[in-house]
């Protein structure tokens, strides 16, 4: 995803009914105004008639300015085909909150990923329930709020994380093992925009200590699930899983370490795959390009 | 699996509460009646306090005759150590019976390990809800038995089948796709004993149509599972479990197929290890020894 | 890949020097042409400036007829972007000779799936150098022809297959662990239409006896390739791979059991993506749609 | 592997010709002296007649005291079975060195690993012959040393390096990405406590840039693998492997980032396995307990 001297691009993800000519008709309106392609995927769910695509091209020499973009597309296009779509650019670094607990390794995944510039992302702020991972924040010289959780505080803590969202101009908020329900308010204002990993490879599993379940039903496979967070609990569309193989010589403690290196791998494709404005979500399931 | 000039072996496979000198006793029987081993492994579960060992020793200059070794293990070792135990001989071919309905991609997996000699086990017989398969035994020239089944007469048909596994000296039942719910009575005649292949990646998706189920879900990564049938649906001690990648242009019927390569390795794998007498269960869950 | 009432098609594949307009450029010969397209995919190669499309659309109310497709395409289109194309038709089944030797697991994965239908394609027919798996071709009542090969008759007999292939008009050959290397001249005869399943994962242990190298070697991942056959040995264009896991444990007859698990589905998916069209080589490399 | 309150123990590495009687002599030594076994593996390798065991007890009631425990082994059992072992006591914790020269991603995972007490070993220290990564050594506070090398200091900057290693009582040598190629001297005076990263499936793509050579390969898995560093280039006993899928969009740019994913984990499951003294070596293959 890194690269020297990157070119300025945009992206657009349309997601309509299928038609015929729909990639004729986005083709033709960035050829005919100078945009060079440089991504094109698109994709049809035939079973529902939804067609959904990513196209992405240099606007160096666009025809159209970066804040006209959207006005004209909705107007020559959106409209006449029923167009979903949202615009990026290359230019415009996301800036993404990190939500942790107590646990380390998805914390560090990411933030090694920022430094060592895999990822094109602006500085991040972590928010934590805890005390634990603030050296963390101090190691990468990076803001760390501390909002302490209790039974009668939430709807009080999340209402000032949500004014610090917004201090900050957040576009991506990671649940890192954050160890706590987020009410459907706050994910309401942040809809399509929470991403987190869930320690089991979903649907089974849901809720709480989905290791010792596993481990109790003696399954032979682990895994961990990366997904949007929507009100219904760990069911929101999932973007990327991953496994690992456990044996009977595994206990609880071995589901857990080995759990981890999936979980950080898992959310760090998904986190990519989102920093990079690869994915669409219709009836609660993914598109990712790649 | 396979190989020339094979000598006899015996195998025992133990489960018991962990005590000190339990692999010492063991050996110390085989190797003080002259026994010479060519396979020992063991596991304790400290979380349960239990000890599973499987060993296995040539029998050709055993000093105790094949008949007697269970008598006498009871009498010496099993009683003192509240050993829960079974003894196999490799001499002795196991005896399977094949369960299915209308797909073959199992059944043929299953009759080419046989038929290539990768697995040793006699000659099997295929039973079966309809006639669709009849033509792959004929093909390999096996015995094939259709019972019809309907609303009002599945006792009967398995109090028919029943018999028959009891003429044929069935040691394993392999339900190969097989698209009936087994009743509890015919579980309990073979308890242990049965093997089926469920194709989801369990505890997820339990019950019928798994791959519609999935493909609504949204996952990224679908599975397989062969586990021990108990009364429980799909809730029995899992023996191998796999699993494919599958993205958002995997339809319903790209899942289906997608799985039945994971299905008939799978289930595969899971009838090799039993085959072996490698598989101890306890609590729900199995030790597979490798 | 199956279907009832599956529509005919028509599937260009494609592959020219990258140039603006391109996908425009197809899309409009057939949409202008009545062409509902079901299918496109399309990826350039930046490093090499190399473009490559699979187009897929309904030929029932195309203005342009099959026979003609081509010319015109290669008119209107191909010339201009100096395209290299092919053209393939859903209703035109695909011909396979698949060449085995004495182990019958690639043979018979490939029958089952083509005698369950999950792949379109004409009955094959079967050549070996021995006469080990005659049996599977006579359960499966397709023709088998023997060709003994000895050190003096490879000249002779790759010419009396030759003509074989003619008479049986074969698009496709299969060698399924066919253990013997085929001659230039016979590959030339049949560039880019011969699939190999190679047990190993390549470019790791060429030539024979990989597994043993392997096992020697001390790998803890075994792996088997499936590719076009070119004149250096082993060394063609790579389609499908995959592996498996190994331990200390597993000794060579272990890698040769657990590999035959591999070897059969990487090869059979090499053998669905051929037959759907979906490959295109370009620098020994492959573009392979899904 | 990490735990609370864990007892002390000591461990057995043991490899000799098979012969009747070991595990029995073996478990007969710890029980006489009232040593509480808490692991026992134990793998024959029946090709070559070679016996490998792995036996673990709690020492606080052992009868023979830890400075004793190596003397009496040998003197009572070693001789006897011409056993080459070795013994390690868990309240030894490991010293390790970690060798860098500008890609971090091994490095946190591993750093990370040690400061979460994923694993039990003392602060290691880490070697350079670049500055770039110093700023990690800052974040954990741990000692970082430049030896800059150039074509003509090679045998003098080694020399200091292993005179830091004395210094420090390095136990174990980590090269993680360190781009520099060891001498034999330097490894003979580690032999077989220097583990290495190669970002390749070996024995495929030894030697430099393996990653550019498997694109050009065209391969459809990528790999990477663990080994203890010999004086053959990438031709040491291999601990650990992992792959990582790959299709024709990948660039090698792509390779390397999802390469690097692989890389560190399976550099961290060889170093978990040396840490816990799970790893043996014979006929430059490794056995590696679980």
């Amino acid at each position: 995803m890194t690269s020297k001297n990157k070119k300025n691009t945009a992206i657009l993800l349309i997601s309509c009914p299928d038609q015929t000519g729909l990639v004729r008709a986005v083709t033709d309106f960035l050829y005919d105004n100078n945009g060079n392609i440089i991504y094109l995927d698109q994709y049809t769910d035939h079973s529902c008639g939804q067609f959904f695509m990513r196209i992405e091209w240099e606007t160096d020499n666009f025809q159209i300015g970066q804040d006209k973009i959207g006005e004209y597309f909705e107007t020559l296009l959106a409209k006449k085909y029923q167009m979903d779509w949202s615009l990026h650019f290359s230019a415009k670094k996301k800036r993404m909150a990190i939500f942790v607990t107590k646990l380390s390794h998805c914390l560090y995944d990411i933030l090694y990923r920022f430094h060592s510039k895999e990822w094109e992302m602006e500085s991040p702020i972590i928010i934590s329930n805890h005390e634990n991972l603030r050296y963390i924040a101090e190691q990468f010289k990076m803001p760390f709020f501390h909002f302490e959780m209790n039974k009668g505080n939430k709807a009080e803590q999340e209402a000032k994380q949500l004014a610090l969202m917004q201090e900050y101009d957040i576009d991506l908020i990671v649940l890192a093992r954050y160890m706590q329900i987020v009410s459907e308010d706050f994910i309401d204002s942040f809809s399509g925009k929470i991403i987190n990993i869930h320690h089991s490879f979903l649907p089974a599993f849901i809720g709480s200590k989905p290791y010792h379940a596993a481990h109790k039903r003696g399954v032979k496979i682990i895994g961990a699930t990366s997904h949007y967070v929507t009100a219904d609990l760990d069911a929101g569309p999932i973007i990327e899983q991953g496994v690992a193989h456990v044996t009977h010589k595994d206990k609880v403690a071995d589901f857990i370490r080995k759990g981890k290196d999936i979980e950080k791998i898992v959310l760090s494709k998904a986190i990519a795959a989102e920093l990079s404005d690869k994915v669409l979500v219709y009836n609660n399931r993914t598109v990712v390009f790649d």
